[in-house]
This record gives structure tokens, C-alpha cells and sequence, in this order.
């Protein structure tokens, strides 16, 4: 691939011829809301195949110059002057209601897509288009909240990136100690549940008796979508910091039994919405069981990011007092009182599985790994002392366990009937 | 790339786990279209991943295991069994002409969307379901023409390739001799203008002063989506076989000021419609201005399929005999009667220039190159006397300028106004 | 790799350099012995990185273009204007005899170490120099044994590829009809067991059951050294053609226990007598029994190509006829006489187990395979009825079997006792 | 070469066998210094292929487990047990006398290559040898000058690797931010000249106008043998810092006019001697006038490492007290008074130009540019006021110039006749 000619250099210059095209045309790219929709109503209406990239590329460009009060503008002006025009999709059902056949759906279908759905095509087609969109959404679903208004605009991207990034299209790579600084600098920075502290650490997570897996898209080349990290270990494994350890020794000979899947973060905001999450976990899972077949557990070491916050609101009805718990969790650790601690591991199981949103599971890692047909297997105390583990899950980590055997049916039964599949033992917890 | 872990890999083992869940529910498959239309209402509904991707995977193989009159009943299966329903599309249209807003108008994009797309998207989550589509459009477009009816599948299927082959997707790679042999294979079976007589042939076209790129996406690895093939010669050529010939000598060190397209094939009949040539034609034209810089002409030699067949319909208009032309052209060749070979040449700019379908011309090669922004700059007599060539050419071959500088401006006047640029010698010729 | 800019780029230009500081001191290379001689003294006493690179890409460039008269003055001239001066080694042994110390052991070793030996390290900066001189050595070993007086020339070749071609260099790669035309070529080119007959044939040699391994070398790029063919069988075979049938059906879900190889070759002869053969066969056991663990038996299908000569020299001895025997192989095959058949394997069994050349098999290939630590476990009537087949061997092929827990003991039997292993089948042939 | 099997995998599993079959032999592998020595003896006579690459390795490992003092006396062991047998070579010399032949001179031959050849030519089969003895010549280097009996070891070790390590087996890699960060470690733990602080820093010297190239040898992957670092600017430059400063803004677009070759690294002291500097210059220099055609002038900025040591040395016979123009580099920079900066330049000066050893430049950084053919054409006060700066060189730092039309002529200049080639501007200098 490395020898290929390249389509971005290839586009690159494409777009400088037509970039002298557009500059003899009058047309001055302005990072304002207002310029970027002016480009964005020429981009739409052009016809001129190398000028047309060059807009792309110039409407992509400028996109990434707005600030965050342009782009609310910009996202304004999309909403509006991009949208779908409500007497045309009137007119068009009308007359799909009178002769319903191919020709007049057809015309409800063009009625219905809104001209930025054209729009975002064309910027995807400029070098880094996708890379711009992604971002886009981004930003978009950063002020979605205070402006539901402009829903339809993320509705629209969202139904082109399920299309886009089909899962026939993503490409898992390992990452180690030979991937490149590039790809390794990314990861850094996506880490969202247990922070990678600089490079040393990031290399303490890559070698010896851990791994680590990422989907990439080809249009995000070198940009992982979404990795997760793997400690192979000897037993479940029952706190994060051993994991973390910069100065354990690993043993290379070591006679480990279990996978273990302890932080899985997804790399662009952009993209909530489209899971790869769960494709990913169970690809990993076929990659790790051919090259260690010894390994015959598959469990995660997960936070329980919605349990301090629920402990809080709902703390009178349970007789216990959360900020008390969890400054327990703080002062004494695993030295704590027994019988305290498993008031809060009694509480935090009945929060995992019989507090719902809906009908699924409201904490959203539970949601997550429950969805995904894994079984509640192990709720630990004081397994994560850092601020954040103190602060979400008032130190408290579980265990989620991925048998192959029984995924499928434990995600049937949960999506069915929302039963939530526990092991015994999280079953003698709660009584 | 080669030490991925690779997703196809990953894909056939959970489909193996899959189907031995979907055995134990007693599906069977069966490569019938009744078989194949009920395994794909399963896919459709189905939820559970695993056993998903192991219908979807055998979807697509039963898919490949029908034979032309099972295609048939398959292809009107998509259309009647996975259609939209149009209750729904007027019930949501009428919902949305009460209460025009971002809800009501996702009800009725819903509505108009049929299931078989959705059935698409799963259908290419299974490795190798690219492939398998491009076929089935392949298969469908083959009897389109006697089963109109199916235009609404063939519709929902080029929508969707138009989103997954966004050209920001494609990856320009030069085919060479240290291409794999299977993709050479593959360009000596795609080779649609001059056939490739095997392995001799193909390295005659690729050694010295040739060149082969073609276009990749990364669904289809290793398939080419559409290549052209290029000689470096001293000036514009008039004939093809000089071009093709095994004998020539290859000078390294020879002066060459001129490149030329001799062949453009499109590999995928399912991709029909979604244009990647002109693209192509742009990408190499940049690749090849950077490596060889003293080369200032871009030219094709192509053939005029369309003008036999016209000349024959039309020769009574014209007072001359299409049959005798191509008679004259097969045994004199070059020898032909200088005032003879100018009235066919002068018809054959008539036709090129002259004859349209709509406002664009009618000739399907001059269709192409003209829309790119290429100039009509040159009429060979006795050019390509192979059967092909004089049975749809009458021997004749054209060339098409690519002059950077003026495409676009010729692209617009072309399409806006239906004028084509030629040069001052093909106006002489018209008189 | 291929991003890297490139050795072979550089070093051209440089040379292009060179060579103009070259020209303007009046040398100019002709294609002669004498020039070529002439250039040679030059490059050995060339001090200028530069020019001296250019003058060894220009020597290596004119002995590539003398025929085998110039060769042969060519060789002479190696021989004695660039060999060991005696005077200087008798000179040199003298002084360590009366102070025998590193200073004068030093003087011993540069003496006895020939200027030719550091022009061919010159020669092998240039790019493509390692390719000329195996290419050299080659050419010099064809016409040996008619001038044994240039066994010093070779020698040091020999000594310096020895060196150069140390095993910790080599790669091991797996050819299939995804590697490169330009390999799948020399593959052609280079078998010399069972000729491939053209690109289906050897598609044929790769596909489904079939397998080939190369050993590569980083200055001989994508052109092999050694390779073998593969078949993975059900049961030991017992004639070739059923392997190399175009026509076979391949049932991917076949349950091999076998591995054969059918076919070996080197693939220079210039690098005659540096062993890769035995290293590449103990290479590809370990591939492949990580990969297909079910096959325990490896064995290979061999000729036995000194058979038929000694039969015929020996006939006498023997009471047979070998011609007779030969004959009645083509005419009859399988069909002869069971008695006739069993005289003839009965010999060969003889033949390659109590002929031996010093204490080693006679018979070429099985000096090989006895060598690397295998036994004799099978020899089969009719099993090679080529022209080739016939001719050398009588129309018999026989399996050495590689037990990897034997291979050792064997292979000190051999050498220490010139014992040979052999199947207790083998021994009651015998008798 | 990812996709390989990869002989590494082998060897290790054919060390597996051949453990096996050592340890039943009752071979024990101790890292002491008596032990390895056994060990060697083994080797050296072993005739089994798998049991003799376990014993290759084992040798290897057992030699990175020794500490110095063990080192010490296993270089003795090789300097004593492994060396050449004086008898045997004045036996084979007289031999050689009486009968001057070439099977006599190969006895001669044999005579005088120590046993310790061979011997590393069999630890070098198995994988890592070639790095364990590159190991092992920069251990025995550092304790050489206290033991000058073991030259005859390294003597040894240094003629394989001139062989091994010839120019046509080295590949040129640009190294940037896409490289393997196991790569880009060791550039931050090789550097010598300006030490690199980290990965900021690191990845400050590959953005933007900087670059780096190395050069490496395939049986040494991802282990760079030299590299030089690169800015690209306008102007020549006069100091270190602003090339180094993290700070500075890169403007994509600067018209740089200039290559600076600001530091080249050695990164195997047991390669000493075998150069690759001289080669790595050339060859970038080749790279980039292909891609940056706009630059003209290549230069270095080059510290004077022997600078402040010679002056310290000669002070009082220049009249000057080099401590206290180092004081006053340090103190003062760039505002020291003209006339006292203008003493030093001169005295600087005069050191690279004048002061020798044998024939050539005495400062070692001078005698390789020198040597290559570049031109003094610089010398900065108050250059590199870092420690090391200031310790070294006086704070003063030089630009070499490699004019390509003129390295030819200066490096003959130099080596026959001593001659340094100067600019006007330095000679002006020297008065």
C-alpha cells in the first residue's frame, strides 16, 4: 500500500489546479459561519469535477477554522438553509398517494433526503473529508442539548456514517511497541478509563503479558475508531492498580488462564451512536484464543461509572450514606469492616441489576457488557482508589464474563425479557 | 497490513459459532430462491450478532449458488417480499403533512426506505459480501432490460454502492510485474477493449516504457474496480497494433513527449453507473506529470464502437455503403483510396460530433471522454483492424486530448450548451 | 520497505556522477576481456568513493556482456594477475616462523588472501553486484572442470559467498499466487525436478492442497535461492503424476495426514556447495506443523536420477538388461510383470543403500536426504513415466521419510558409520 | 516481509528439538566464563544442524549473561583456546614453500584463520547472533587499550563484519513520526551528539523542515547502525539552540534554501571502524536533492569535540588560558568582545587546519568530514553553550560543505597530500 501513488497526493494537486479555477471565479474562502455556508450552497450546486474537489477540500478546511460560536452558526445554517423543503416532500407524497409505483416513491425518497446529505458526500470525497465530518459531529453533538433543534442535521450524518463505516470495512490491527509513534500518540490520547500517563507507561501497557487491539477504517487511516487493552493474567483479576503496575515483572513463561479485557475506550465522539464496541471485544476474542489456547476465561475489570451518582440520589431509601462509603472505600481501603463492605457490594449489585433505563441496564458500562451477552461474574471492593474510580464507582470494580457458549442466549434473554445473567455468587450476595 | 490479525479470519469463526447456534434452530439452507428469500426474512429480523453474521454469511454463499432462473425468482422476491410498503409510506406522509416536523419526517424517511436495503447492509457485514452484491447487481442489471419491474431493487442496491464507493474511499495503485499474480489474473480477465492473449501479453503491456493503475477499494481487496493501461510514446499514435505488438523494442533511454491512454475497462458490470474512469483519468494524469515531466500530451486512442452500427441505419441519408467501408478498410487497410478513407472519416466526425443522444453525444466512448473535458483531436483510418475493431468501428480509431488546462472550461460548454471542442484539423475534415 | 527510499536509486546516481569524473580521466569500458581486466585493476586501486562505486557498477555491467570465449580470458586473468603473490606469503611465513605474533600472523593472513578476493568485494557495493557475481561463479563453475586450474578463483568466491549467504540472513517466505509475477516467473524458470509448464501449471502447484516455500536473500531481491513444493496428501504417494494432474479436484475439507515433498531446486548455480537445501526442508516441517498439526508423516516423492546409468554400467553384474527394464516401465507401467518389477526395485534398493561414492550414497539426491537425518521408507515402480523420469530413473521414484525425533540419530549414523536408515519394508526387499 | 513465517520462529522451535537432544547428552549451560568456553568447544565441533543451532543460541545468551569480569576472562579463553596454531602454520608454510600450489596455499589458508572464526560464523546462524556479537566486539572494545593481547580477537571479529556488513546489504529508511516507536526509542537512546530529551523532544526533530534517515542491515531489523539528523532552513546556520528549540514555528511554506546535517549518530560501538557515515551522507544527500530541488547547499553544523582539551594542552604556547575562554563563552555568549572571540575562531582555526595525526585532521568530527571531501566553511563563537558544548568544543561549533562537485577533488587532495580544503572566509581567519 506504502508504494501506491496515493489518492490524497494525487487530490492535493488536483485541487491546486482547481483552486487557481476557483481564485479566477471570484470565490475567497472565509473562516465564518457565513462564508463556510456560502461555499457549502457552491460546493452543493457545482458541477466541475477538479474545482468541485478543490471547493471540498476548502469548504473542510474552513469548516476546521470555526470557532466553537461560528460553528453553532454554521450548524444553524445547515439546519436551515440545507434542509428539506416541506412542500416538496408534500407534493411528492401527494402524488405517490394518487399512483403509488417506483417512479413517484422515488421522488417522495429525493424529497425526503435533505440537500446536506449531498452536502457531507461531496466534502467526504476531498482528502481528510471524513476525518472533517467526523469532527463535525463532534462538535455537533457537543451542543446538541441546548440546541435539540438542530437533531435532524445529526440524524442526517449519523445515517451516512452507519453506511460508511459498515463493519464489513473496519480492519483490526494488534498495536505494540512496533506500531507506529503516530498510531501510539492516539492511543495516549483516546484513553478514557484509565489514563495513559506519557509513553513510559503506554509501553508498560504493550509489553510482556499484555495486549492491546484496535478497529481502523480506511478513510482514517493511522486514526484507530475504537481500541481495548488486555491483561493476560493468572485468575480473575479483583483491583485495576496491579494491572497498572510500571514496575511489575512479567514473566514470559508465566502460566496464565485469563483474558482480561480492563479498559475499552471508543476514539471519536463523532461517531456515538455507531458501535464497534462489541465487534470488537468479540473479534479480539477469536484472535486471542488462537494464539493462546491455555486462556479459557475472557472477563473485564470494569468500572461501575453510574453507581456513586445513583448511591447519592437514592441513598435515604437504602439507610446508607454514599459520601460515607465511599470516604470508607478512601481511608481504609481493603481494610475496611467487612460487613460495610458488603452492604455496598450488596448495594451496588442490586443497582447493576435491577436499576433500569427501560428495560436495560441504567448504568451504561453494565448496558454495554450485558448487551453484548457477557454475565455478571465479580463486584470487588476498593478495586479502584484513583479519584475518578473514587468518584464514579465509589471505588468499587466488577467483573463481566464473555462465554462464548453463552452470549448469544444470555443477549436474548436480556433484550426479550431484560434478564440480566449473574453467577451464583452474585446471586448469594444479594439473598 | 499482512500481520493484521485480519477481520475475514475473525469473521468465518464466529461464523462458525454462529451456525452451530443457528443449526441447533433447525435452519437449513438451500440454494433455492425460496430457500434463500426465507434465510434473508431471517437475517432481516434477526438480532442476536454471532449467528447474524453466520446467516448473513451464508446468505450470500446460497446467493452465489443460484442459478440464473432461481436469480430471477430471487430478484423478484426482493421486490414484491422486501418492498416498501406503501400503507405505511402515505400513512407517514400524511402524518408529516399534519405536522411537518424532524419526527414526522424520519417516520416517512423510514417508510420509504424498503427492508432489502437494510438486508443489503447485513448481507455486506460477512466477508466477501461486497463481492457478493456486486455480483447480485451484476446478475440483476443482466436482465433488467426484460423485467423493468425490478428497477426499484436495482435502485435501493445503486444507492447504497453510491455511499459505500464514495470516491474518497478509492486507493490508486500501479499494476506492475511485481503486482500479485492473482490481481494480474484478474486484469488479463477484466481487459475489455484489446483482450489480453495471457500471461505473454500482459507482460508486454507492463515492461518498459507501458504502465498499468488501477483503482482498489478496500472491500474488494485485490479486485480492481476500473484500470487503464498507458504507452509512453514520440508522438500521438494513429494505429493500435504498434502499440500491442510483442516484437517492439523498448528503448529506456528513448525521448518519449507523449502519454497515451489505449485502453480503459471498467471490471464490475454491478458497478455500472457509479463512475470512477473520469477519476481515474485525473489521478494518473497527475501521478505520471510527476515522474515524467518532459511528457506534455495526454491523448487516448480510442476506438468509435458506435459508428458501424450507425452507418449501416444510416447510409441510405449519406449515399454510401457501411458494408463496403469495412470491406475497403479489411483488405486495403492503409492502401485505401485517399478520396474513400476521407468520406468515411469525415462520416465518422459527423457521427462523433453531430449525432446525440439527448444533448450529449451518442457515441459511448465519445460520451465518456467528451464529459470528461477531453478534445476530439484526431481520425485514423485503417487504425484497429482486428474483427472488433472493424465490425464496431469500421476500422477507425480517434484520439481524445486531455489538456489540463481546458477541460473544464470544455466539460461546462458541453454540458451547458451540448458543444464539442475539437481541434482546427477535425474542423478542416468537416469542412 | 518499499517507502524507503531506496539504496539501488542512490547508488545510480552516484554512479552517475561517477562515471562523468570517470570519463573525464579518458577510461572507457569495453566489453573485452582485456578492458574488462583492465577495469578491474583500476577498481581494486581506486581510492574515490564515488567513482570507485561507478567503476564497480560499470565492471559488474561489462563481464555481464562477455560471451563465454571472453569468460574464459576473463577467469584466466583472475587467476593469475590477481592472485596470491608467493614471494609475499614466503616472505610473510618466514618472518612469523622467526616471531610468530599477531603483527606477523596478520602479515601471513593479508599474503595469503588474494587482491581478487577484495575486487570482489567491490564489485558486491555496486547494486546488483551480489546477482553479477553468483552470476560469475556460475559461469565459471560450467567450465571447471575443463580448466582445473581455475578451482583457486573459485574457491575464493566460494569462501566469500559462504560469508555473504551466512544462514542468519536468509528469509523464509511462503509463495502462493499472491506474491509477486516477477517471483512466480523465476519459479518457472528455476524447477528442475518436474519442469512447470507455464502459469496454469503452476497456479495449479499453488492452489487448495499445495503449498511452496522460498528462501530469500536481502541482496538478491525477489529472486529465490532454494525452494520446494509441497503436497498435502491423504496416505504416502506412490507415483508423481496424480500430484502435478491440472485437472485434480481439491476438496478443502480433506483430511491430510501428509505432507510430500515433491520437488526441491536451487536455483543458482553459481552458489553450488552453500547448503540451503536441508535448512529450508527443516524450516518448512515447523511451518507447516504449526499450522496443519494433524499431518504427522513428512516425507518427500524423489527420483532416483543416477539409477538407470548405474544400472546400465553394472548390467552385467546384475544379469539384468537396463534398457529392458526401462522399456517394459514405458510400455507396460503398473501392468508389469510382478516378478520383473520386483528384480528392478530390489536393485534400486541395493543401488541406494550399498553404492556409495566414499562412504556417502552414490545416488546424488539421496545423498541429500540420507544427509539431512532422513530414511528410506518406499520405492515404487511406474511412478515417474516423463521422458526425464524414464531416463534417469527407470520410471521408480522412492519416499525419504523426515522423522523429526530420527532426523538426528540418523544423521550421525550416516556420517560417523555411513549407515542408512531405512523402513523395515526396505529391508525385506532386500531380502 | 511481515507476512514471512519468519526464520526466527523456526530457529527457535528447531533450538526447542535441539535442547532437548543437548540436555540428554548432559550438557549444562552455566553464564560463567569456564562454562561458556565448554560451551564454545561444543559448538565449534558439533556436527548435527538442530542440536548445533541450540547450542548457537545457547552460547549467545550464556555471553549476555556474563558480567564484566567473566567477559574478561572469556575473551582470554577465545584470545588462547580458539587461536591460531603456530605449529600448523609454519608446517603448512613450509609446505607451501617447497611446493607453491594452490592446495598448499589453501592449507596456508586454513592455517592462519583462528578456530574463533568459525566460531562466530556458527553463533551467528542462530537468531540474534549477529546482535549478541556486535554485543560482544563493544564489550571487548572497551576493555581492549587495558589488554592489548586480545587485538587478535577483535581483529578477527572486525574482518567477518567488513564482510557481513557490506554496503550492498545496507537499506537507507527515512525515519519520522509513522515510524515503529520501537525504532524511534532507540534513535533517543543512540544520539550522541545533541542528546535527544524524550519523546517531545524527539518528535520536535521529525516535524515540519526536519528529518532524519538511518541506515540498517537485515540481520539486525529495527536496530539502526547510523543516523543523522536533518533541518532544512534558509540560510546557513550559526548555532545549535534554535535548531533544537521545541518551540519553533514551522512554516510549511518557508523557501529553505539549505540542508543541515546537525548531528550523525554511530549506534554500535562494536561496529567501530566499519564505516557507514560517509555512505549515509552521500546517499541522503542523493534523497533529498530528489525531493527539495530547491536546495543547494549542504552543510553541517559540527562541534570541535578535541577543541578545549588541545587548547588546554597548548595554552601557553598560544598565550592564552582555555579555561577562560571557555568562561567566557559561557558567561558572555554572543556579547564577548569581538577581539577575544576573533582569538579563539583563530585559534580554532588553526586547530583543525594545522594540528595532525600522521597526516590527517587530528579532531576526529574534522577527520571524518574531511575525509569524506566536504570544505571547512564555518566556525561560530558562542555556537553550543550547552555543558557538553562548552566542555568539548569551547562552546564553538563549525559548518563542513558538501559541495558534490568538488568532494571528489578534496578528498584526493587530503589523503595524498594533506591538503584541507578551506573557504576564503576561513583562510581570512588565519590571516
Amino acid at each position: 500500500m506504502s508504494d501506491s501513488p496515493g489518492v490524497a497526493g494525487f487530490l492535493r494537486s488536483i485541487i491546486t489546479v482547481g483552486r487557481e479555477l476557483l481564485s479566477s471565479r471570484g470565490t475567497n474562502p472565509i473562516a465564518t459561519a457565513t462564508g463556510l455556508t456560502e461555499q457549502c450552497h457552491q460546493l452543493l450546486h457545482h458541477r466541475g469535477e477538479a474545482s468541485g474537489l478543490a471547493l471540498a477540500d476548502e469548504v473542510n478546511k474552513a469548516y476546521l477554522h470555526l470557532d466553537e460560536s461560528q460553528q453553532l452558526l454554521f450548524f444553524q445554517s445547515l439546519n436551515q438553509e440545507f434542509a428539506v423543503d416541506p412542500t416538496q416532500v408534500i407534493a411528492a407524497a401527494n402524488h405517490y398517494r394518487e399512483q403509488p409505483n417506483h417512479d413517484t416513491l422515488i421522488q417522495v425518497t429525493k424529497a425526503v433526503e435533505a440537500p446536506r446529505v449531498r452536502l457531507f458526500r461531496r466534502m467526504n470525497m476531498a482528502p481528510g473529508g471524513t476525518t472533517a465530518l467526523v469532527k463535525l459531529r463532534g462538535d455537533l453533538l457537543k451542543i446538541l442539548q441546548q440546541h435539540p433543534e438542530l437533531k435532524a442535521v445529526d440524524a442526517d450524518l449519523k445515517h451516512q456514517f452507519i453506511s460508511w463505516f459498515n463493519k464489513g470495512f473496519l480492519e483490526l490491527r494488534a498495536i505494540d511497541w512496533n506500531s507506529p509513534a503516530l498510531v501510539l500518540e492516539r492511543i495516549i490520547k483516546y484513553e478514557s478509563v484509565h489514563a495513559i500517563n506519557g509513553w513510559d507507561d503506554l509501553r508498560s501497557r504493550l509489553r510482556g503479558d499484555r495486549l492491546c487491539y484496535a478497529f481502523f477504517h480506511p478513510a482514517l487511516p493511522n486514526d484507530p475508531l475504537v481500541f481495548v487493552e488486555i491483561a493476560l493474567t493468572r485468575g480473575i483479576p479483583t483491583a485495576i492498580s496491579p494491572l497498572l503496575d510500571l514496575s511489575r515483572e512479567t514473566d514470559p513463561n508465566a502460566d496464565f488462564d485469563t483474558v482480561v479485557f480492563y479498559s475499552i475506550s471508543n476514539c471519536h465522539p463523532g461517531l456515538a451512536g455507531i458501535s464497534f464496541g462489541n465487534f470488537l471485544i468479540k473479534q479480539v476474542v477469536e484472535e486471542i484464543s488462537k494464539r493462546h489456547a491455555q486462556a479459557k476465561t475472557y472477563v473485564t475489570l470494569s468500572p461501575v461509572p453510574g453507581f456513586h451518582r445513583w448511591l447519592s440520589e437514592t441513598a435515604s431509601e437504602h439507610g446508607v450514606d454514599a459520601a460515607q462509603i465511599q470516604a470508607m472505600a478512601k481511608s481504609q481501603g481493603e481494610n475496611a469492616p467487612i460487613a460495610s463492605r458488603d452492604v455496598a457490594l450488596r448495594l451496588c449489585a442490586h443497582y447493576l441489576i435491577n436499576e433500569k433505563s427501560g428495560h436495560l441496564a441504567m448504568d451504561p458500562v453494565a448496558r454495554f457488557h450485558l448487551g453484548n451477552g457477557a454475565r455478571l461474574a465479580g463486584i470487588h471492593w476498593a478495586a479502584d482508589l484513583s479519584e475518578k474510580g473514587l468518584k464514579q464507582s465509589a471505588g468499587i470494580m466488577v467483573n463481566y464474563h464473555y462465554d462464548i457458549s453463552a452470549i448469544e442466549r444470555n443477549h436474548d434473554a436480556y433484550f426479550d425479557r431484560g434478564e440480566i445473567a449473574v453467577t451464583k455468587g452474585i446471586n448469594r450476595l444479594l439473598g
